[in-house]
């Protein structure tokens, strides 16, 4: 029963090797080695009798037909620079894994799996494409950027408001791995996203006085970044007194940033992230309320997956056999652009060590096959 | 009385407009505006019947004949990128100022005027050039890097070694200003130097596990930045605890120093200082003793000043009616390389606000005028 995951596995390897640099696996939005992709996915779903399209942004489309409402199983194609296997491609190969399983079956729903051209934003630093060009909200100014690397790779972006979805899709399922270590501390293969976590991003600046490190006596100081210092370890303290919330000072800039000199400005950044929306913004209130210098550059709130899909998937991973899990994602995903416009799900696999974006990234063949085995019952209850 | 004060500050500010950057003050090492401090020095030098010199390590040399033994009075010539008017050359101005004043008086010592050709350690990383040359213990290494500029400057390094100091030298004096904000606080105009305080320098690296700051749950990371936060603490309150001590952390390097990845790895400066090389030793061992990556760049004893001169210094405060305060300087001075070879003293000017390297450098009329005081007062005792 294994052989077919280790075969969805052995694609993604193999996919893995298409790539912008020899070196490493790097493939970003519509850059040359996306074509070989399209190809080899595109020659696969034909097999499994698709219909096999590219629209106006880049995406990959097979439709296997069969009665309505259709089904859309998709991720995302490209990659961070040097990246792993499965982050967004495996999402893709298993759908048409399915397909190809449901391809033998005669009731079966009409299933579209979609590969999205771009998610990760490395191209351009303006992540989904691919998604927001589905669901019709792709701006005129991300044409507009994008528009030389669209017509190089042959197609036409005058045709994107094409791209939208089918109005009998009924809905979006988004395999993909966890990219975080929560699965493999629980020792489950799959967990069951409740909802994409909102997200805060700030920069507080802490303005102290740089002065010489041997003539300031500790009493006369304002350093900037014992300041800065105490104000990270309140962020660790609040965030684990509050469950599910995650609070993270991941870039600290010091100026001048010389050994002997008191640091005179601290500027940190803070990201927080948390599946209620009113539970962020307190956090981020009480986190940063005090400062003077406080930019925020992001408040996106959280996107909850459809309640009745979520339902069904767990009907499905019990039919299976497998621990029922819900976690929410703390990472942004296609199904959070879709889900306000088709009802999505997503199922998570376990992340070994909780690495991705790295080539060190993997997926247990025993995971896979438990996937698609819930991604074929879970078909069936639709 | 404070007219001369007054000349003193306003040559100080004339010799700052001689500089390699139009914009700022910037004169390293035997760069070419060095040729005019040195024209115009010199002239005021002759104007009290000194003969003047310039060695082959490029340091200024001004020497007023009178009884034996000779006094040196001196500092440095070179200035840091952007920098004030005062810091060094203030000292080499009042040297010729108390030159003046004595070339007016029959019984007088031998008065030699030093303005040492580099301190900073701008132009090579290596600071001291003047001063090493002046006690004989300027390396070879140095030498053939500084050669280039010490020969297109018209000098000859070959003729370095007789740069030593003369053999009648009795006693060296130093007046600096503070560049620290003690005597500002304290309401005082002069200081006297007690000693140079040693100074330990190390990086400590804090190695987490880099990992994405959506999907790592509080309770899974091992956040080095947090780790690092707690160490900054610790530091501050340590020194802040232990009279005399200054430690501080002034650079910190995150890795991969992203808003949204939690930090893997920390690379922290640290800079100790105290007059007692126990006190510092002690408190680098309990601040960095847990660590397994610490490395060490920097471990200078102290150098305390001469116990007869600071006595005579302190006799001279206090017969001009002023009051007397000791301090440790937390900066190093060319008066730590002579002090080994010739009995030395130092006198700290106030700096307003604290500041140094930097264009908004000061000094009060009055505190040049008592320094002129004491400096005349001080000669007369030896």
């Amino acid at each position: 029963m294994s052989a077919r995951a280790q075969q969805a596995i052995d694609w993604c390897r193999r996919l893995a090797t298409l790539s912008e640099d020899p070196a490493c696996t790097t493939r970003t939005f519509l850059s040359p080695p996306m074509h070989e992709v399209h190809r080899l996915l595109g020659e696969w779903m034909r097999s499994f009798g698709m219909q096999v399209s590219v629209d106006a942004a880049g995406n990959l489309r097979g439709v296997l037909q069969g009665r309505s409402p259709r089904i859309l199983i998709g991720s995302h194609l490209d990659t961070v620079p040097d990246a792993g296997a499965f982050d967004g491609i495996l999402g893709v190969v298993l759908g048409i894994a399915l397909a190809g399983i449901a391809s033998g079956r005669g009731d079966r729903p009409t299933i579209e799996v979609i590969g999205f051209s771009e998610e990760e934003g490395v191209r351009y630093g303006v992540p989904f494409i691919g998604s927001r060009a589905l669901v019709g909200t792709l701006d005129a100014a991300t044409i507009l950027i994008a528009e030389p690397e669209i017509r190089s790779f042959g197609l036409d972006p005058r045709l994107i408001p094409d791209a939208r979805f089918s109005a009998d899709t009924a809905a979006y399922v988004e395999f993909h791995i966890e990219q975080g270590p929560v699965l493999e501390s629980l020792q489950l293969p799959l967990g069951i996203v409740d909802a994409i976590a909102g997200q805060s991003r700030m920069t507080v600046t802490f303005e102290g006085q740089a002065n010489h490190a041997g003539t300031t006596p500790m009493a006369l100081r304002r350093d900037a970044l014992t300041a800065a210092a105490a104000w990270i370890l309140e962020v660790e303290r609040y965030a684990t007194a509050h469950a599910g919330l995650v609070a993270t000072v991941g870039r600290v800039d010091v100026t001048p940033n010389a050994t002997n000199v008191v640091p005179g400005c601290v500027k940190a950044s803070l990201d927080v992230r948390h599946r209620c929306d009113e539970i962020r913004l307190t956090a981020v209130r009480e986190l940063t309320g005090s400062f003077k210098h406080c930019v925020q550059h992001l408040d996106q709130p959280a996107v909850p997956m459809d309640e009745g899909l979520r339902a069904r998937l767990a009907n499905a991973v019990e039919a299976c056999g497998y621990p029922v899990h819900h976690l929410t994602s703390g990472a942004g995903h296609d199904a959070m652009i879709v889900a306000p416009h088709i009802p999505s799900c997503m199922l998570f696999l376990r992340s070994p060590g909780g690495v991705s974006h790295s080539p060190l990234e993997a997926v247990l063949v025993d995971d896979v096959e438990a996937a698609l085995r819930v991604g074929e019952n879970f078909l069936g209850r639709l």
